[in-house]
């Protein structure tokens, strides 16, 4: 959760403006879908994207208009059952693996809710003078819609790749026709050992576990100057590198077996050749594009494979103070609309593309507090059985991401775009 | 299957006309549902409502158009794929488990295939003359679409009542207003001990498993001639029946507890009082109308509790032969259009309401062939595990029953409209 | 359960003998057995030998000590909860799955529970005059000794067998070393149409699920008048019999694909050879011998396959009336020693060897009554999902047969020695 | 894995006189056992004692006497399968949850198994010159069998603790019987923000994990200088801790529910009393005891609940490194014989009693390197979804702890003996 008191928020107007442009995206995000899409959930994992659209609506609802604007009537006194997530503080709620079940509410009627909302919305941020505490509740719902953006993708894409039809989201060219036959090596960057200050320490918006600047003491480590593709994450395939033990972590090893893995998620070989589901339909893989939709456990034996390992979460923010201080415009993001990784356009480019796996627990930072109330069940929970992934992907909007930002995932997830940058010590 | 050289079989004209009459019930009980409905698979039994409506069309297509109208064109390879319920002969497809995760193919294109069915149906049915072989899978066609309609109605069913909102299929009054305040006790009707003749031995349609006509002995027994009514089993409830292990078959008695059942599913208690979800939305539970959706392991502890006992399945035969020679005018059924059993409007009326579980195991008739190639797995190889239900229930369709029909499901199987008629010897 | 007035029951003395020679030979049995192997269950329905051998004490102790014997103290009020298999009306008990994590009380303790109640039994049986229904209750638990020396013996087997070692229980020469090379095919043995009554009418013990003598109309079939051979079923598994999912019922299908059966139990391949564990360790499969540990769905796959059928329970009691009715000297028995079926020393012998599955599903016969109070849990309320097999098995005690004993198992059940004899109509 | 060059380990046959110690107090444990006792396994994560009691000796047999006795002969070529852990480099073995399947080898054969294994030690260690790096893998042999000395009690409590007799280890007065009515409440120590070293840095042996010295920068913070007690966890459980969300981490709280846990585990309530099972059997729960075998959720939740944290394990380590500078005489570990924790004698004991969650993930030290071959799978491969412990317990060998000594489970289990020091920034 974010600061309570943040002076340098955007006034009321201008906060509008931000809420009505994320608030579109999400539904231009959209735009091609079948009405059939809206409604599936084809694992517990996944949420429907008609649950994604209303789920941060109902936020909104929940923790900004009901407590803040005056004679607030709810939309369908229902939906609170439906659409709460996880705040065990706010109530009952279907069970996250039933929300597949659920032809109604409508799509039709999500999309009313969600009308409805940006009406109350329009009238609180107009009309009303907010305290900074509740100003900061609605920067945080719309951080949160941000993070379902990114959801809604990605739970899209395991829906669309798990239909034999293989269904196209947004046709036409892979970005990268123009892709340089092959890459260079990478370079591995020296970052000098020392005492490196941690989390965020500016005046804008930031998640409660970013917070508490605090230093750590790093020795000396070298970083790749870019992620690891698909070609070199073939080598590791051809030479058995899903059939060898010795690579593998003791969990991940069980993982393979126990789950038959022998590629990342969404690869299918036809005929000798190797393609992957993209949101572009199914297309063959891209050997120079980053690898992507694997787990810790697959960057892991990869990084064992090649002699190399995984960085930690501060050796990543500390080599990303020093190599890109400020988000390069060259990184890929959801406003690309690429909606896949592409080959790397300059090294040392540590932003977007695909999420980084980090060798870190996600554990508090010292002198972590939860919020108070409802809203102190936004992370502080989730800190135990969770690796840190760093950097945002393709799909992250531009203005969510930062050096900072902690994303984490359980170890064996893959349906996020997951990728690897190596380390080695010094 | 039924048998293959049926001379009194309609002529072409007449079976298209009944084709196509069929058809549109289909379509007709689907007007109320929302595109969503269609999509939704609560529990591995249940068919998506878009699943059952597209799997009746590939059975023309695979075993009607495509070996008897030349040059006919699939509309589209890949439904093989989703559409196939159970035959191996035919090929691969969709795990059953797993349709409730496709929502492509789209609601509209399901539509716009059976529409195509029916355009090549009418131009093979029109416009060519069918061997008799033929024509008798046409007939089998139809009578699988019956079977549907009625699947399709309970697995709406239970998709509805698995949402919160209890949405209402077709709203208004329960038929049975003016249901006497009391029914009189059930009378138990005498048949003698004899040798009696089971199966079918008419000329029209009948299933492979009804065949084989053959002498069956019985022992006297008496009947009931009404079904229990819920009236009847809340005393069973109110007696502790679900808590006193001495009633229950230990398989069943295993279920109970495992899944801590309570009442008929779709019941609900609220404030002292039972409802029942129907598919005129959550209402309150009529006595006089016969209890449902309960499993054999119900039926049987109630009739255990009572003193009675199940009949099997050639007593209820036997006993129609005696009391119901022909179908009676007052059974409800599909056509009645109350989607809800109703208080019986006289006695001694074997058929409709809710099928009756017998306690006969589904197992092969004397001389029994299963039918050569695909349509050889249409019911022989489901004979283990099962046990049989017989007289059809208010969502059955009137021309689809009789005598002979048997019905069959596991145990634990409730979502159909399954009831109790009790039995004793002499 | 037996009949509560047997007055032709032998006198107390005899039966106080036939009492001693039954505890014997259940202690003669396990004299091979080291420590260890009194301990483990390595599957739910597998209970280690030290509990079968208590249980049966039990038995003995709660419904012959408890009742009847004046002064009667508990051996140890905690082995109720130990020791009680299924009765519900007697208290608590351990869960099945975890009678293999008890440590305590050890052999030793139980082997003391055993000689107490011997004593006690002395005691009652030598001093006492008992009523005709307390004598009834002690014949039942001699005839229950003896089901569990048969259970004992296969749980063992169960229990070596997955024992990568595969120890020897008795070791030494197959009893068939001096077997013809070839069989002769088997011949059908023809049985006329007609009513044939069914059930125990003798004056000995039977058990409740066998009486009710009643009429059951058959049409003229034939019988095999030898079991199924290894040879044979070789056959069947060279021919892909495993493999074609015609050949099997559906459940039967999804049993195999899913526990990847590709043989019988306890059967494995080495270079090319067929092996199967036995109780004299692990030997060559004898092909003339009966084939052994298959499941229903294995014995109705491999009918199928030879086009013909299994019998039904009461085709095999009339076939038995008519060819064997009294138990032939020839049949291989538990007293024969050999454990083990072995090749048929001559035709038309329907006993012995291995249990022979029929399609009959486990059913209760017209009229049947289950016993007042705990007894009455004995067999009737497993009347459900089981079928029936007959004839008994070479770990049959042979004082225990009779053409109308009714054996029961799920169709899944490999581990008890069950085999297979065709028939077919005329 | 330790050191493979370590000059100042003890000579050949000081080695030796260790060796046969630690080897005869295995057995010194296992004096009170019954026979069956050694073979059972309850769950899967807990091994039969002659299991444990087999490895042990298979990892000297493999990595000791197979390299580096010339000529030696294997006891049971067999035995690898069966007695192999997880090292996968050494071939096939025995799935873990069925180590309690296998009644053979038996006890004895056990025993006979671990003599032939000393003599053979006997040999190498006194009639021949050992290499450094051979002599390492001696000691990490004794080291491993430590290990399992603590292993082996906690199994053997999970086994008899599952035993309704509750059967008795060790009988005999609980050595706390003269403690103070009262503890005085805990004083927290303050340990100054800085740099400092971790890992280990001596001469002698310790695992591979430990090494790495290595500098971390810790805030200033305050810890504990006692463990939690009983009479203070039950305070948490009498004000609801179990049933109240906001203490808990969100996967702690799913567990708490799905397992319907509601006190530590051992822990009965009978009459309003709480009792737990200990090594002396069924006991009052002792108020000034620590609590023990609590999961890291519970122990998180308790802590969150007071206000207060888990340490990471390098607050554990410097606060050790001031305040326990050599581990304490008064620190209760296996020798004293307790076999249970007992109220602290003194204050600022840091080690002995029970393990003290942290609130760190185990992952590799700086510079961490497995070793080469198949004792590279020692620690390593687990380095994932496991928490750190620290301190030793009252089963942990003495000689087997120091400060930098990390053990690790995940965040569930309970079966060790574990326990809770509290923490707060300053």
């Amino acid at each position: 959760m974010h600061t309570l008191t943040t002076p340098s928020l955007a006034l009321p107007t201008d906060l509008l403006t931000r809420y009505q442009h994320i608030r579109q995206w999400s539904e231009k995000l959209c735009q091609p879908l079948q009405t059939e899409d809206y409604v599936v959930q084809p694992v517990a994992f996944v949420s429907p994207p008609k649950w994604n659209l209303a789920h941060v609506s109902w936020f909104f609802e929940t923790f900004v208009l009901k407590p803040n604007l005056p004679g607030y009537q709810e939309f369908n006194p229902d939906f609170g059952f439906f659409f709460n997530s996880y705040y065990e503080s706010v109530g009952q709620r279907t069970l996250r693996a039933h929300r597949g079940n659920m032809s109604r509410p409508t799509t039709e009627e999500v999309y009313a809710y969600r009308h409805y909302i940006d009406s109350q919305m329009l009238k609180l941020l107009g009309e009303t003078t907010l305290e900074a505490q509740a100003l900061a509740v609605v920067e945080l719902g719309i951080q949160h819609e941000q993070q379902h953006q990114e959801l809604l993708l990605t739970d899209l894409k395991y829906i669309l790749a798990h239909n034999p039809l293989f269904p196209v989201y947004q046709a036409g060219g892979a970005a990268w026709a123009s892709a340089p036959p092959t890459l260079p090596a990478a370079n591995f960057l020296e970052v000098g050992e020392g005492l490196y200050q941690m989390g965020y320490k500016g005046q804008d918006f930031c998640f409660d576990n970013e917070k508490g600047v605090h230093r750590v003491f790093l020795p000396a480590f070298r970083i790749a100057d870019r992620l690891v593709s698909n070609a070199e994450y073939l080598e590791f395939m051809a030479e058995g590198g899903y059939h060898d033990f010795r690579h593998w972590l003791s969990a991940g090893w069980n993982w393979v077996q126990e789950n038959k893995i022998a590629s990342p998620l969404y690869w299918h070989q036809q005929e000798g050749e190797w393609y992957q589901y993209t949101l572009a339909g199914l297309q063959k893989v891209e050997p120079q594009a980053p690898v992507t939709h694997i787990s810790l456990y697959e960057a892991d034996a990869y990084a064992a494979w090649r002699g190399k390992r995984l960085p930690t979460e501060f050796e990543w923010e500390a080599a990303c103070q020093q190599f890109n201080p400020v988000v390069p415009e060259a990184a890929c993001f959801l406003e690309n609309e690429t909606y896949a990784p592409r080959p790397e356009s300059r090294p040392a480019l540590f932003y977007g593309n695909v999420w980084q796996w980090t060798n870190s627990a996600y554990l508090p930072y010292p002198h972590y507090q939860k919020a108070p109330g409802a809203l102190g069940e936004y992370n502080g929970k989730f800190m135990m059985n969770q690796m840190v992934l760093r950097g945002g992907s393709c799909i992250t909007p531009r203005s969510h991401i930062r050096a900072t930002y902690r994303n984490f995932f359980h170890p064996e997830e893959r349906w996020q775009f997951t990728g690897i940058r190596l380390a080695e010590y010094c």
